[in-house]
C-alpha cells in the first residue's frame, strides 16, 4: 500500500484551469493533487542573439517556487543572487521537452517563454510544469494564429510528463512528496502524443535499479502519460 | 471622470481569501480589483545574527513579481542575479509598516516572513500586500498562540495602505494601472486602526503638488484605510 | 530641549562650497553641520538606451559613502559586491528630485549624473545631497550653455530638501544624527522654489503620527527649505 | 557506418593513468579517445554545516572545463562569475553517481570532493568523469585506509558510465563529439559493477524515440559499462 | 624639459592633513600637487577568522575612486558589483607596505583597515596613499597607546612610496597623470625610513627599460622618499 | 645551502611540450621543476570594443589554477563566483608581459587569448606561464602567418620571466614552494631576448631588501632569463 493510499497506477487529481491570470498570451493552472504550478507563455518579438536573422524561433522556459511553496520557507533566489541548480536543471528540461513538438521555423523570428512558477508544492513540480506548460504553449501559439502572425501551426504535436518511482520493490505512478521522499528510484518520463520518449531521467535513490525494475516504471508512465495528454486534450477544447 | 469610472473616493473591490495555500502559517489572496497578491507568513523558529540572545523577535517582508504578472515579461530577478531598486524599497517599506504594530519581545526570539508575490498587477501591488500581509501575519500570531508559544499577543494593532493620486486636478482613491500611468501626483499612505499614520510616502510625477492637494490626498486615504481595517476585521472574523 | 541645543525651527550651520574638485562640470561640497556630502555632476553625451533617437536627455544620481563617514566603519559596497537597499533607494529619491526640475527635451540627448559621496555623516546625508546636488547640476547646466550646447535653460525651477521628525512630541527641523536615533518620527521633504511638494516621505519610528503632527512637520519643512532655497541661490550668484 | 569508423558496440580507446599530479589523495587522467579529464579526489576533515556531528561523510563533485579544451574557445567561467546551468547538472549528476557507491557512515565525518577538469573535449566528458572519478576516489579512500583513519571500506561497489545514442536509426556506444551533434538521441547511463543502473538520463535530439531504441541503447550501455568496470580494476591493480 | 615644468628630482607640493574628519581614529588627507586622497584608519577589536586566537593582529587596506575623481567619470564599482583589476592590485599593494612596518603581535587581536578613497586624481594615487596611509596608521596607533591597549608601540618604522619613470630618456621622479600618460618606463617604490626597499614595480609602457635606467629610478626614488619621511615626521610632530 | 638543494644560480629542469593538446592554435605545457602550466593561445577575429576599427589588435591572458593544483584544495574560483584578487594581479601582469613583444598593428584587427591554466603547482607559476605563454602565442602567429592572415610578424621580440630570492641572505635563482615560503624576499623579473626589463615586482616578505640585495637578484634574474630565452628558442625550433 503505497502512503497515499493510490492504486500503484492511479494519478492524482489533475486539473488544468485555462485563463487563470489575464496578461500571458497563455496562462494555466495546473494541478496534480496538491501540486499547484502557475503556466504563463509569454510572446516576445526578438530572439537571442545568436538566433538573429535566422528566421527561426525559440522557446524556453524559466522555473520558480515561491519561498513558501514547500513544508518549510525556502530562500527566495532573487535576494540569494543566484538560481540553484536545481532550479537550472529543471527549466533546462522544461525547455527542451517543449521544444520537443515545436518547429521552431513555422513559429518565426520570435521568442515564446514559459515561466513556470510552483505555487504550491506537493511532488511532480517539473512534470507538473511540462504537462501543464504545454497548454500554455499551445494557447499561446492559438493567440498567434488568429492573429495571423503564424502561417503553419509551430506545433507538431503534444507533450506531457510524468513521475514514476519504486515503492517497497513496486513500480508506483505520480510520487506526491511523502511518496517521493521514500522512494527507492526517482524517474521522470516525458513523452509525445505518439508515445515515444523525449526525455528519461531516473535516479537511484537507495538502491541501484534493476532493468526489470525500469521497465515496470516506463509501462507506468507510458499509461499515464497517455492519460495526461487526454486532459490536456479536453482543456485545450473546453 | 478617471479612467475606472468610480466615484474619486470609491475603493476597487477587495477580497481577501485566508488559507490560500496550505504550508504556510499564514496565507493569504489579496486583491485589489485585478491586483492579486499572495501573501504569506512563515514562522522560524530563529532571528538574525544582530537579535540572537535579545529576548527580541523579528518580521520582515520579501516581495516578488511573477514575470508575467505584468502587461509586458519582466526579467525574472532570480535569473537576473539581484533585485531590483524598486523590489528592494517596496519590501523595506512592507517589512517596516507591518513592525510598526508589533511587539518585537512578545513576539519571542522568532522571525515571521511575510512574502508577498504579485499574480498578476494592475497597480497598489504593495499597498495591496501591506494589507493582505497584515491578515497572513494575524493568522501565523494566531497559530503560536493556539499552541501557547507566545504568551500575549504580539499584535497591538492592524495596519493598512492605499494609494492615492491627483487625476487632472482631483485626488483620487486607490488608483489602478492605468490611473497611476496618468497621474500627475502618487502616494502611498499607511495607517493604523488608530486612524494615525505610520508611513506617507508622496511623488510628484507630472508637476509639484501644493499643499492643499496633499491634504486632500490624506483625507481620500484615511476613509479608505478605514474600510480596509474593516475588511481585514471581516476576514479574520469568518 | 533637542539634543543639538538648537530652537525648533533652526537650520544647522549651512555651507555650499562650489569647485571643491576640478575634473567635474559640476563639484560642491555641501555641509549641513558635521554632515559633508561631496556632489560632482558629469556631462556625458549619451543617454541610456531607452532613450536613444529620443532627443530627451537624463538626469540620475548615485549616493555612497565611504566607509568610516560614520561613527564605527561601514563595509565598502565595492568590497561586497552590492548596494545595499538603503544605498539604492537614497540614490532614487535625489535622481526623482533634481528631475523635477529639468526639462529633459532642453537638456538635449546627454546625460548628467549626480554623485553624492559622503564624507562625513551626521543625519541628513540624503536632503544634504539633493540640496548640493542641485547646485552642482546647476554648474554642470550653466557649463553646458557656456558652450552653447543647450539652447535654453533645461532647469526650470530650484530644488532642495530638509529632514523633519517628532522629538519629545514636538516638530523638529534639521536632525543631526543624535536626534535622529532618538526621533519618534522622521520625515523627509523634497520642495521646489515655488514652494510646492516633489516629494515626502515620512516613517513612524517609536509610535504612529497624528494628522496635526503631520501639519506641524509640514509647515517646518517649508520654512526650512525657503532658507536653503536662498542658500542655493547665494551660492550660485557667488 | 558511424563517423568515427567504430562498431557500433566498440569503445574508444580507453586510458586511466593514475597518479597523474602529485598533491591529491587520488589523481587521474581518464582518456576516452581524444577526451581527457583530469580527476582529483581531495581528502578535506571537515563537513557540510548539514552534516556537522551527523557521523557520516560527505563526497562531492565539480566539473570544469578549459577555455581551450573545445574547438572554439569558452569564455572562463571564474571570469564570467558564474557557472553555467550545464556545469551545474554535470556536477550534480558525478556528485550522485558516485555517492550512490559509498557508504558514507563508514567514511566517518569527512567530505572527499572529486574535482573533474576537461583538459581536452571530444564528447562523454560527463561519463569519463564518472568513469575516472571513482579511481580517484578509490586511491583516496585507499589512502584513508591506510592511514587507519576508517575502520572498513567505504566503497561498497564500483561504479562507471557511458554514453550512447541512436545514430542513423541505430544504437551506438561511447559518442565522440562528431558523432553526438549528429545523433537523434543521446542518452547518459551510470551503473554499478553489479550491473544495475544509477542514472539513466535520455533525451531526444532530432525526433522522439521509441522503446525499442531505448532497450537497444541501454543494452550496449550495460555491455560498455562492464568493460568500464574491468578497466578501472585493472587500473587500481596496476 | 617635463610636462609639469618640475626638475627631474623635484616632487610636486607634498601636504599632509591630519584631522580632515572626525570619526576615524586617523584621518589624513594626503596632497601630492592635485592628487587628493582621504585615508582614514579604523580600529576595530576583531580579526579575520584565519587569526582568531592568534594573539596577532591585522593592517589591512582598501582603495577606491570618487566616480568624478578622474578627467572623465568613471563607473562606480558598488554600482557594477565588482571591484576592478586594479582596484584591487593597488589596495594589496597598500596593505603589503604597511604591514611592513607594523609589529603585528604588538598590534595585539584587532584589525586596523586603512581605507584610501581619492578624492581628485592626477597621477600617483596609490604612492599618496601609502604615503598618507601611514601617518593615518600613526595616528591610530596613537590612540590605541594612550588608552593603554597595547604595551608598546607596534610602528616599528616609518613607510612612504613614490613613483618615478623614464620621460624622454631621463629618470624622473613624482609623475602626474600627464607625465605617466608619456612615460616609458612606470616605477612605483616603497620603501622604509632606513633607506630599504619594501616594494618595487617598475613597467615597461614603451619599450623595455635597461639595467641604467633601473638604476638612476632607484637613485631618484630613494632620494624622494627621503623627504617624503621627514613630511611624514613633521606632520606626526604638528 | 638552499632547500631544493641546487646552487645558487641554478635552474629547475626546464621542459616546454608544444602541441600538449589539440584543439588550441598554440598548446604548450611549460614545466619548472614540478611546476605545471597548460598555456594555450586562442586566437579570435574579433577584438575588444574599445578597439574596433581600429586596425590594432589585442592579446590578453587569463590564469586559473585547478583546485588541487597544491598541497591542500582551493576553493574553485567559478563556484566561489569571482577570481581572487591574486589570480587577478596574475593574469594582468601576463598580459602586460606577452603584449610586450608584440606589434598589435601588425596583429590586426584580432585578440589573441592566452590561458595559463595550473596543473601543478609547485612554486613560480606566474614567470612559467609567462615563459610558456610566449611559446604558445608564437606558435599561434605562426599559424596566422601560414594562413597568410598577418602580412609581417607581429612578434618583435621574445620574452621571458624568472622569480629571484634572498634565502639565507643569499640571493638565488628560481625558488621552488619551499623556498619561497622562506625567502625574506621575493622578486619577479620579466626581461625580453636584448636583456633589457619588461617588468620588475619585488617584494619584502621578512624583512626590506637593501640595495646591493636588490643588485644581486636581478643579476642572478638576467642570467636565467638568457637561459629561459634559450629554452624557448630550442623548443620553436624542434
Amino acid at each position: 500500500m503505497r502512503p497515499s493510499g493510490r492504486a500503484a497506477d492511479q494519478l492524482r487529481s489533475i486539473r488544468l484551469t485555462r485563463g487563470f491570470t489575464r496578461h500571458a498570451e497563455g496562462s494555466v493552472l495546473v494541478e496534480f493533487g496538491d501540486t499547484r504550478v502557475l503556466c504563463t507563455a509569454s510572446v516576445e518579438e526578438r530572439v537571442p542573439p545568436w538566433l538573429r536573422n535566422s528566421n527561426r524561433g525559440w522557446v524556453t522556459a524559466e522555473y520558480g517556487m515561491l519561498p513558501r511553496a514547500t513544508g518549510s520557507r525556502t530562500d527566495r533566489e532573487a535576494a540569494r543572487g543566484r538560481q540553484q541548480g536545481r532550479t537550472v536543471e529543471i527549466q533546462r528540461l522544461i525547455g527542451r521537452a517543449l521544444r520537443a513538438v515545436v518547429d521552431l521555423e513555422a513559429l518565426g523570428e520570435r521568442r515564446v517563454v514559459i515561466d513556470c512558477d510552483v505555487l504550491q508544492a506537493d511532488g511532480g513540480t517539473r512534470t507538473a510544469s511540462i504537462t501543464g506548460g504545454y497548454v500554455a504553449l499551445a494557447d499561446a501559439v492559438g493567440t498567434l494564429m488568429k492573429a495571423g502572425k503564424v502561417r503553419r501551426n509551430p506545433l507538431h504535436g503534444q507533450v506531457a510528463a510524468i513521475s514514476v518511482g519504486i515503492h517497497q520493490g513496486t513500480p508506483v505512478l505520480d510520487l506526491d512528496y511523502a511518496e517521493d521522499s521514500e522512494a527507492e528510484t526517482d524517474m521522470n518520463v516525458v513523452m509525445n502524443d505518439a508515445g515515444h520518449f523525449i526525455e528519461v531521467q531516473g535516479t537511484a535513490e537507495g538502491h541501484a535499479f534493476r532493468r526489470a525494475e525500469l521497465d515496470g516504471m516506463l509501462d507506468l508512465a507510458s499509461d499515464g502519460i497517455d492519460r495526461l495528454i487526454t486532459e490536456q486534450r479536453a482543456a485545450l477544447e473546453s
